[in-house]
């Protein structure tokens, strides 16, 4: 029996959900390296209904099918589809649903994914819509963290942009489950949202002082349309960059969500802090779990 | 023994090969829903040689294949291939013939998909070759007709645009076979051409008198660009726009190759009547009877 | 044992590795063709990543693979990837390789599939890196012309442009091993670089020359960017041209690496002396020989 239908948002998952899914996700390493071969999806389609691109969470999933020995069908480019020639939403969603076992959607509006789940004759997983949810993304966080350091007595800090990252706003109501305590390191103009620290224990600090006190930093963009000007964005940006002298001599472990682009520098990734693409290849056996679990 | 070893045109097949192939679809039912999981094709190849985007064909046929546990090749977008450095048609083909057990080829050119089964070494099947033929469009058509009400003593409605649409031209030629009567539902400009009246019964009438009297209607969508100007566009396709209002209390079967647009209204959708996402279904198993039929 | 973990260069193979890889392609003839079905990578993922399309590459690997049981994963279109993002290649490579078993680069930048190679978790198979190598084009020349005339003795003929082609040139450097007498049918402003001529037998000669006294003509094309008019271009392409005419009356075989616009002319098709489309095919075992050497 599966805990739940369809994966639209975190918020649906109570905390024994969440735990489940990390449990589960463990029995599936070893398959996600390719050590094990486990064909418990043999027969079963996934259908990518990506709206807008995302290729490595499409790659992520089509990983994740195809070691379960599952199969993928991608819609592949939106300009050349129905949706082109003006179908709806609803009408593409109830077609596809009929090409497969499971469908994994990503679309630049808010609200969709759900949306399709309630149109779909087969589970619905969300990839991400719009400014809305990506919860396998906070899953993915999750048994990071869960792995490496573990959920139990949790101080993290988020550092860059903790007023319009989808990722970490997600991370944080999926973190209150856990009771972590939040460090939050970011620019005044990027600061956490208020509604947001309703539940849990935030505290606002310096970039050193997360180096110094966090077991995990957790690093997001600071984008440069966020800013009125390029010189402005440069200096803000710059004085939120980690780099290997920063942490080399402590046992925070960095993460992101990746793809970075200088917000952590290159000398960071030979160090033993460096977890972030580790992160990303958990992103694979978590989809594994995900995907046996709607399906099976 | 195959009884065709590429498919290019309905015309090429037989009444008795049509009823071959739609008593074969029905051996795939469960399959193409997942339900049952007969590997057949395994180690099979599919190449589909999309010169032109049809998502959706492409995406039906990438399903037939995997449910029968056979693999797909896609040619990808046309710009960034050979073709592109003015490689011939012929070429193309046989040098992706060598890369798979059948061809599922969509062309823009009428009598490119007969013009490659002459050059292959494997089955070709026709997915569309401009202005000409779809014929497993137009076995789906049959097949659903068949599933849902029956073939013999049918009386179906063509409705919309009967002088261009492709679609209804092929439907009209197979159905010659079955004897059925059809009645055609169009504007003035857009009414079956005369030398397509041959062979078969066939009667003008107006909607209202076909939502009365015939078991299907089969929309198809009146396009824009047929017409002078949009005014006299908006007048003509509201008239021959399907509402629930209109089908309601009968028992007429609503069929539409789709994409649709707003030729039939959403709220036809929940209504017994509406049978085009089933249909649509349907291209499923009657794509993996003919690729067990060509392959094996 | 695998004789090599990466394939980035011809150069990297001793004559021992090469002769390994042609005699295990023996081995995957039959299953190329379909006709045996081994599984020998099932459960194993492909990752193709294209930086610039080259869909017959790309799709000759995936045959390959799907031959062998095994999956393919890919990139996609570079702009809608994480690499327009501004993402580092190294960032790239190591996060792909963590959804698959091996990597298959292309890439328009040269030295980048011997960077890939240095930060990827899994095998890397160059498929053309700009300028530099495609050494499994090189290696399904060598298998083309050991399978059609034998390696040993080998009188060939290039044609056509031998101071651009990176085919040519790879090709020159792996007849080496096999001390083949090369003759060298070039245009005076295309002719091969001196310092390709240090190891080996070399002789310029006219065309019906290389047709009266070479075992096989390896054709290339001559490009229109290549000369400062167009009229220039087409009197001398014209000159370079293989016709049935020229050939139908002698044992040469010709090959050429694809797509070919109009070098070869149509009518030499037909004729027994063309083995290009052979030639073509033949990538797949020969990529199945590769593909198990590196997974297994």
């Amino acid at each position: 029996m599966s805990r739940f239908r369809h994966l639209i948002s975190i918020d649906d998952l109570s905390k024994d959900d969440i735990e489940h899914i990390l449990k589960k996700t463990d029995d599936f390493l070893e398959a996600a390296m390719g050590r094990e071969r486990p064909r418990i999806l043999e027969g079963r389609i996934l259908v990518n209904l990506f709206f807008e691109p995302s290729t490595r969470t499409r790659m992520s999933f089509e990983s994740a099918m195809k070691r379960l020995g599952g199969e993928v069908i991608n819609l592949g480019s939106v300009e050349a589809s129905s949706v082109a020639k003006g179908e709806s939403l609803a009408d593409t969603v109830r077609v596809v649903s009929g090409y497969g076992d499971c469908i994994v959607i990503r679309h630049y509006r808010e609200g969709s994914a759900r949306f399709a789940s309630m149109v779909s004759e087969v589970p619905v997983i969300n990839a991400g819509d719009g400014a809305g949810q990506h919860p396998t993304q906070t899953l993915l966080d999750l048994y990071t963290i869960r792995k490496e350091v573990g959920l139990r007595g949790l101080k993290i800090a988020l550092v860059g942009d903790l007023k319009y990252s989808r990722t970490v706003h997600s991370l944080i109501k999926a973190l209150t489950h856990f009771k972590a305590e939040i460090l939050l390191v970011s620019p005044e103009a990027l600061r956490l949202p208020e509604e947001l620290r309703e539940n849990g224990r935030f505290a606002e600090c310096s970039l050193d002082y997360a180096v110094e006190n966090a077991d995990v930093l957790y690093v997001t963009r600071i984008q440069k349309e966020r800013f009125p000007d390029e010189d402005e964005y440069r200096k803000v940006a710059g004085s939120y960059r980690i780099t290997a002298r920063m942490v080399r001599d402590s046992d925070v472990l960095i993460m992101h969500p990746l793809p970075r682009v200088d917000e952590i520098a290159y000398d960071v990734d030979s160090l033993p802090n460096a977890i972030y693409f580790r992160q990303a290849f958990y992103g694979v056996p978590v989809r594994m779990a995900i995907l046996s679990e709607v399906m099976l």
